[in-house]
């Protein structure tokens, strides 16, 4: 195969400064590792804005269809609140997504071990955690028409449409019991079928695919007892199946939970390419952080773990992945902190390429 | 005026036994603090489907209307899981929240000091925890249209209409810069502007009612942040306001916080009837909970504590509603428990009609 392409969209706020520090790891990895990458850098978000007046240009756009995977940083800041809608940062993540195809976006919630302090919950509740959320990542409220914001009589009426085909269902439900296969055999699927016709749809086709994996033990519970449970005791699930608006509230719930935000990366996959590849987007949990953007305080590992889930999910090297993975659990073991993390005793605290460098001394 | 009139809708589940508590309390204010109710009971959700065919008749509904408030114990089990979605026990409780326009839930998230260690959250993070969520109750993707399930093609499509209009955002916006007042003055209210015109619009309108309120600090959080927010530092809140189906989730997000579910109550309000009475609702946020039903294991206290918001939303009791609610903290002070909340030391196990004994001395 020739050498896989990345496209890298560090994007707003701090994501410069953690993509720099994953730029530093890709780099690591062709001299050391002899894993080359092609790397094109390109704009979105805001910064795309800046110089585009869109927040994804059609070129970066047919370069992102093109490549073997996608990283990107964040999007967003209070400079561009006053925007309107169709030009605003999120919009240019919105198209990425939705333009690829990446109906699956994998966020897995993990508790480190030396991080497990951080939580507001209870040790014992999250010691240990580590469920897969699966979200659907292409439909749903987030793109379903109509949409918009009418006149009717002498009122405004705001108006978003959720929709759901039966195969937008059934490949993301697939993508959910091949990882429940590959983990713990259990997953829950979180809808409101009780107030939501597009929820019963849902309820069915997972169903329906379920009698392909009889292995594996399938649940079903309303989204707000979800949240409920993921609260309560997160540790009865494994992998989470839920649609896209319901997923973006519980997986942040559940990111949450783990005290650590800086830490969660996330995977947003497609159909797979001629290459054989999915078409693939790789970003972190959190956002842009406009606060401390520019001030080298930020965690990149959110972003670097990012990378390590393209080495697995995109290029098909999982030990790759763990190497790096356990790096930076080592890393965390010896107490290295960027300023998110910093309450403790034997902790060293660094700034976002302390982090880098400490991750690459351990590799 | 003449003597209040009450509804009682006990439901399913243990929604009969945690109501019979509830009865035995609004007799006690009859006899000894000559607060006198008229008293019907009848129907709602499965219980109202095995008798009518349906979850809850017209005649209910009517008396409803008539009422100067409702009390609601619980609806649904899986005996009625098989029920075809416009029958199921649910459809009864949003038919009363529609056609009553009961357009502000306020449900709060209070954590006794006695129960602190229930949470599964750090004690610190909610010791004195005290949360208003206003959701709206009667519009969003509840009851939007289109909505169903069609057939497209050869496949299935499940549609559901997110719709709010000016005036039904505003309405509950007022509702809940009103209670804000009340409190500490500090509101936030939460959307995805960031992706649902809905939203867009939501937030535009909580601006404009909060231009009559320069007293209220206001801020926005997108939901998923929110949730994120609430788990991490649920203390920077007071009151909430949202929608309908983000007020499902993250009211029982909240909840759940608390530690104990079995205690909270909700009120439903509408607009002033001739009486001057707002139509109203008041039910435990907690579910049927069919596993341990028709057992004396339930918890009444939330399903009386309604029966207190009762007392100061609709009857202008407030002082007798913060009797009642002394009297819960007083025996729950003294270790007095239901099953649900057993652990921990010098605690007396109760039943049902044990706790509403213990309240009934306390009173
Ligand atoms: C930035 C925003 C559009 C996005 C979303 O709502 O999906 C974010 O919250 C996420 O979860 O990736
Ligand atoms: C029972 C169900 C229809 C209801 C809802 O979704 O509103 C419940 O979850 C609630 O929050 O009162």
């Amino acid at each position: 195969m020739s050498t896989p392409s990345l496209l890298i969209l560090p994007g707003d706020g701090i994501g410069p400064e953690v993509m720099a520090e994953v730029v530093r790891i890709i780099d690591w990895y062709g001299d050391k590792r002899g894993l080359k990458f092609d790397v094109t850098t390109d704009l979105v978000g805001g910064a795309a804005y800046d110089v585009h007046g869109v927040p994804l240009a059609d070129e970066t756009m047919a370069k992102a269809q093109e490549v073997d995977a996608v990283l990107l940083g964040a999007v967003g800041g209070p400079k561009y609140d006053v925007l309107d809608f169709s030009v605003k940062p999120e919009r240019g993540l919105l198209r990425l997504r939705k333009e690829m195809d990446l109906f699956a976006n994998l966020r897995p919630a993990q508790c480190f071990d030396a991080l497990a302090d951080f939580s507001s919950l209870k040790k014992d509740v999250v010691a240990g955690l580590d469920i897969m959320i699966v979200r659907e990542l292409t439909s749903g409220i987030y793109f379903g028409e109509p949409r918009g914001i009418i006149t009717e009589g002498n009122e405004r009426v705001g108006i978003n449409t959720q929709r759901y085909t039966e195969s937008e269902i059934r490949r993301v439900a697939i993508a959910a019991f091949e990882l429940a296969m590959k983990r713990n055999k259990k997953l829950t699927s979180m809808e409101k079928a009780n107030v939501m016709e597009s929820g019963i749809l849902w309820r069915d086709v997972v169903n329906e695919v379920a009698a392909d994996y009889p292995e594996v033990e399938v649940g079903h519970m309303y989204a707000d007892n979800g949240a409920m449970q993921l609260v309560r005791a997160p540790k009865q699930f494994d992998v989470i199946v839920t649609d896209n608006l319901f997923g973006d509230i519980l997986s942040d719930c559940a990111a949450m939970l783990t005290g650590s935000l800086g830490m969660l990366p996330s995977a947003s996959l497609g159909a797979p390419m001629e290459n054989g590849r999915p078409k693939a987007m790789y970003e972190p949990v959190h956002g842009s952080a406009p606060d401390i953007a520019g001030q080298g305080k930020a965690n990149p590992i959110a972003c670097i773990l990012s990378f390590a889930m393209a080495l697995r999910y995109s290029f098909n090297e999982g030990e790759e992945a763990t190497r790096l993975e356990k790096a930076i659990e080592k890393v965390l073991a010896d107490g290295v902190r960027t300023g998110d993390l910093l309450a403790g005793e034997g902790v060293t605290p660094v700034s976002t390429s302390g982090m880098g460098d400490a991750i690459l001394a351990a590799l």
